[in-house]
């Protein structure tokens, strides 16, 4: 990929993502699909699909291998990592995948079902002291107190990155077992209740049986929220809000799949998958005309 | 089928009408698909399909019939025939299926992309003196003079129809041969270039060569206008308007595929096939739970 920019990225890795890949491929753009492993996907821990026409009775696996192939014998290529920003260049966008910064021209997100917890408060104060990505925004907290929750072991890694820029670190675990905390990190039994902020930013995390102060919390989720991946980016509730064209607010970024709503259906994150790609293909093409 | 309402009946034979149906079954709900033959699909001449996620390199015709075979393992009945008319009887429609007719509380539309000629005034008077079913509005003239233009063979049963009703009627063949016209309709050649009206309604229809006036014209298409087998449904350009769930402007009516508007691939048709499905699905629930 070295330094020329990807026609398009697509942030997922799901029936949606895949169809989007393949889409892009056939209308001969370069594409890269950034996502968690093929069994990350919903579909993956599907015992029988037989509604998504034309492949009656087959495992949610099974189905996901085959649309994995389908896409990688059109040249479709796969980065597995974990994306949790992605940020606006003006005519581009760059893409944060483990701090390896790539860059696309369109973007489509095709992330699945937003299954974030979302506590009181949490979407409130994203970006006024709400954080899901510590080497992202962790700089903002030097010499400051901070709380880390952590859905599963990349919390972890979080904690530690702010060690190392923080005055003080909380660590609150919601899985079990915590391996690995670098020296100095608190570690705290709990369940988050509430951001609680004061004048307009946040002043304290409340648990069920207290209350920690503090400047900054960050949220390591299994899924995180859209909106914290693409600043401006519009949402309603958990979705996405796209047009038929499957275009979002933000020009030359599209979504498709379970992440613009229901139904939580193949076929429908199919068809948006390749709504998205000829939308964004659409997009290139016209820019590559001036 | 008897007496009894069907709960969906889908207009098409396509992708979108075959997702349709698979899904309404999927959701338990009785189904018949009132469609041509399955050669008459677009789909059908394709000589290769590379697209659509998990069917690699297929032609159209072994799709189709994949697609086809799936739906019917799922109990969906199929009636051949072309729909001309659809009447809102209140709380359900009834579909005129060559004269029979046969109740339903939803209705899918997907009848593919509308390829009607639609020369100068054809929309514009439709209703006013144009109409493209005999059958429906042959009564209405009675006694009076009239033009049916065939694109096919099934104009000559169109005109046959109005011969017994009108006073003169005259026929316009857009195919050849001819084979069967009843004695007494006069039979021109010539490409219609626009409808003439006056005072509101069809004075004249105008060719290349001569301007016939008349009191009606009726155009025997391949593709009928989506608008003219149901009143009063929206349309733009030749897209029927549909939102996000592929409701239409008229309650317990939906659509899919090609004509909801482009991109005409199958992965759209059979994602809003299937979007069209649960919605017309969940319309009838809600109706049951009164």
């Amino acid at each position: 990929m070295q330094n020329e920019l990807l026609d398009v990225a697509i942030i997922g890795g799901g029936p949606a993502a895949l169809s989007a890949a393949l889409n892009c491929r056939q209308r001969n753009k370069s594409v890269c699909v950034f996502g968690r492993s093929l069994d990350s996907s919903l579909l993956f821990a599907a015992e029988k699909v037989d509604n998504y026409l034309g492949m009656p009775d087959i495992g949610g696996e099974e189905m996901l291998n085959r649309f994995y192939a389908h896409a990688v014998k059109n040249g479709v290529e796969f980065k597995e990592c974990r994306i949790r920003q992605i940020l606006s260049m003006g005519d581009h966008y760059m893409i944060n995948a483990n701090n390896e910064f790539i860059g696309a021209k369109t973007i489509i997100l095709a992330v699945g079902l937003n299954k974030s917890i979302g506590i009181p408060g949490e979407a409130e104060f994203l970006g006024k002291g709400v954080s899901h990505c510590a080497t992202c925004d962790g700089m903002l907290y030097r010499g400051k107190k901070v709380v880390v929750v952590g859905e599963n072991e990349e919390g972890e890694a979080e904690a530690d990155f702010l060690a190392d820029v923080c005055k003080e670190v909380i660590y609150i675990p919601l899985y079990q077992p915590v391996l690995n905390l670098k020296e100095g990190i608190a570690q705290k039994e709990g369940k988050p209740k509430a951001v609680v902020g004061k004048d307009g930013k946040v002043a304290a995390l409340e648990l069920a049986d207290e209350t920690i102060s503090c400047d900054g919390i960050f949220f390591a989720k299994n899924t995180a929220p859209p909106e914290s991946l693409l600043f401006g980016l519009e949402t309603d509730g958990k979705n996405i809000v796209v047009n038929r064209k499957m275009e979002t607010n933000l020009q030359g970024v599209y979504a498709a799949g379970d992440c613009t709503g229901t139904p939580y259906q193949i076929a429908k994150a199919v068809g948006e998958g390749l709504i998205a790609a000829l939308s964004a293909a659409e997009e290139i093409d016209r820019r590559n005309r001036k």
